[in-house]
């Protein structure tokens, strides 16, 4: 399988290149204006940050938003793994949206549609309660839109149970694909099968209540007509 | 937001559990039983593969595949990290299913549904032609099944322009939570709004048929009648 060229730059304020952010494959696939940063990081719900614990690198999903050029990560204080990273040490973050699978004539021409951002950068903890509170709101409210005014807010003693990292938006690579497989020649005029792109979609269920809501507490707007990120 | 509890382990064969793959916060969400890693493995398409470059954590999306205990990672040769991460380096690949967004009465008790699993171990590269061959071959019946016998096999140039790395499961860590939310008593008394779970689903939607293909080529049942991992 291929990782092949499909997108070009159209990069208003580039984000910053590095050698570790400099994309080594797939280069004219790779993106550098931030509109295309911010479209992965919003269009997606999780993340997977990575740390390097004892020599050793460890990846863990985790829910994040963002605030302009801030990406706030969110965990228990009893994750350890967190609070290593919050101790100023450097993090990595990818976001990763899958949009389809490309069935190319070839094998080696087999590929995936998506968009990926991986940003690079040293996390600190949000420990001011005022500053906390703000992006505890930007987690909750990209994660459950809505939430923050519907359900009940973080008390104190929650608040203080709750790490939240920091992390700005200064190195990072955006890498897209989209369209059709990119197939040799060869294959296109000799290969008789089928080939194309099955895209991967999301989409949300009916909502599913509490089993100890009380009946008829009607399913409100926030989440009855939740678009996807 | 938290993560509580909802499952048990079920285990028969397990997982190893070390320091690092020991589930710090919500452990009674860990599950130790191999059946767990393998279902969270089979259900998602794409790892994020972390490793250690130049003292600093990367992370990387990529494809996978799994046959009985071992993991293969795809990578073009081009990949700088995968190569690196095939030398022997200690890599950390997660795989995260994202199920549904929990919505509590309290901010605080916010979560997801959802089933990951983070492998720690040494990957190291295929490189005997025949077992790398059979390592594209698992990694592609995975992304795309079926492919390997309808589109064109890897070619001796090809192969070698292909990396796989193998990544034993030796030790892996499963989280999973199910099922609606954990709020406390007082708010579950107390608080009028709604509380439950939005499923998030994933689907296939219509083959897009590449534009260079002969009209009137039928859709392949193992594209059109794929179903989801």
């Amino acid at each position: 399988m291929t990782h092949t060229p499909t997108s070009v730059s159209t990069g208003a304020t580039p984000l910053s290149s590095t050698p570790r952010s400099t994309v080594r494959r797939g280069h004219k696939r790779s993106r550098t204006d931030r509109a295309a940063l911010y479209d992965v990081l919003d269009s997606c719900l999780i993340c997977h940050l990575g740390l390097v614990r004892n020599g050793a690198p460890v990846v863990l999903p985790t829910v994040y938003g963002r605030l302009d050029d801030v990406l706030y990560l969110h965990g228990s204080t009893g994750a350890a793994s967190l609070i290593a990273a919050a101790d100023g040490a450097p993090v990595s973050v990818a976001v990763t949206r899958l949009d389809g699978i490309v069935y190319a004539r070839s094998v080696f021409h087999h590929s995936m549609n998506y968009a990926s951002a991986v940003v690079h950068g040293t996390a600190s903890p949000v420990t001011e309660p005022a500053a906390k509170r703000e992006a505890l709101r930007v987690v909750t409210e990209h994660v459950a839109p809505g939430s923050w005014e519907h359900a009940r807010l973080p008390t104190r003693k929650e608040l203080a149970a709750t790490a939240v990292l920091a992390l700005p938006l200064d190195e990072a690579s955006v890498k897209l694909r989209s369209g059709p497989p990119n197939d040799d020649d060869p294959d296109v005029a000799g290969h008789e099968g089928w080939a194309g792109v099955l895209p991967l979609r999301r989409h949300w269920d009916a909502p599913q209540p509490c089993p100890l809501l009380a009946d008829g507490t009607p399913v409100p707007p926030h989440v009855a007509g939740r678009d996807l990120p």
